[in-house]
């Protein structure tokens, strides 16, 4: 079964994303010490944010809304205009928040397109993720680039026939067991994760260790000889 | 030159958007009222979204937001929470809107989707396009769907080049002179406008009357029959 298309996660895959929501997750709870304590407020965030994942879908802007809501909630609903104005202000810069791509991304993504068909894959804000690819200096490399509202099998099953010979020939590799390898694997692809060191607690899963399709990568830069050794 | 392809814009083309962001907008007037006049508030808000489109694109999310920093604006800093509150709870209610087709659509649709394919091009947040066309019930009638972060001449180029013959083959019709008109008939193919009775302020542009491949038409009831005469 050759492999023809290589389709690759974007955020916390190819460069530094949770560590940027983390670092405005700590600011958020500076900001709201005077009315909850951190493990309240974190947890309270979370659960906003769950609550608003379906209407808001991912992205900066909708935890921008949910840090608002949040700090509303945590108040008694008389959240101070300063912490409002500085949840705009955090949600401002992280979206103006420089890309910086991860260890050896580089040198992976120009081995892979040589050889194979590459193609983005990646939740989020349209706009955003259009923003960071331009930034990374990685958008040459790509055959396609993909932003979707959801990851699910349905999801790999047509970005892999549109872009490339079916999911049958394809990997996918991201730091998401639940978005980036399940469904992927489901679809009929090979799916490779490759873990950042802190996940997003709606992103956790148990990753199909047993599945013969199924890999583990401690980075990206094993994954040209990871995929060389399957064909 | 036969025509294989029917780009259709969404907003205000296919179903109501701009009334709906009219009344929120009333709405947030109202809500400002105490600090400033209507015209005031509405021309700052006017200047607050153009400022941040770069950074949020389209969409009600950014809209939410650039509510929020508006009436901070208008209130030296200091929007009591409830304004805040009522703002979240409006852009909520936005996005839980139902889709209410205009007048003609349906028939128009399903009449085109016969000899043409369709394809839908729209900006705005991706997840809340996707939920207004599976709510329009319109879904199945269209080949493909993009949601794109900008309107510009390259992403007909592309678009039309993807899912069709390419430009030349193609007839983009939509509400904005701006946007779904003038770079669609740069890019090679028929533009067709058809108006809105409101149009958002960043959309306003002059229409190429004089322009071969330019149409006007009052209601998409009359687009199957304007594209058959130019076939």
């Amino acid at each position: 079964m050759p492999i023809t298309t290589v389709g690759l996660d974007a955020d916390d895959t190819l460069w530094h994303n949770e560590t940027i929501f983390r670092l405005t997750q700590a600011r958020f709870l500076d900001l709201l010490a005077p009315h909850a304590d951190g493990p309240t407020t974190e947890s309270r965030l979370a659960d906003v944010e769950r609550r608003n994942l379906r209407l808001y879908g991912y992205g900066i802007k909708g935890f921008t809304l949910s840090m608002i809501e949040t700090a509303m909630e945590l108040t008694g609903g008389d959240a101070p205009a300063s912490v409002v104005r500085e949840i705009l202000a955090a949600g401002r810069e992280m979206i103006a928040h420089p890309v910086e791509t991860l260890p050896g991304v580089d040198e992976a993504l120009a081995d892979l397109s040589e050889r194979y068909r590459l193609v983005l894959i990646t939740k989020g804000d349209l706009l955003d993720q259009e923003r960071k690819l331009a930034a990374s200096g990685l958008g040459d490399l790509f055959a396609a680039v993909e932003i979707v509202s959801e990851k699910d099998r349905g999801t790999y099953d047509r970005v892999f026939a549109r872009h490339g010979t079916g999911a049958e020939n394809a990997v996918m590799a991201g730091n998401s067991v639940k978005s980036d390898v399940i469904p992927a694997i489901e679809a009929g692809a090979f799916g490779v994760h490759i873990p950042y060191h802190v996940t997003w607690a709606h992103e956790v899963a148990e990753p199909p260790v047993d599945h013969p399709r199924f890999g583990l990568l401690e980075t990206i830069a094993d994954l040209p000889a990871w995929i060389a050794a399957r064909a």
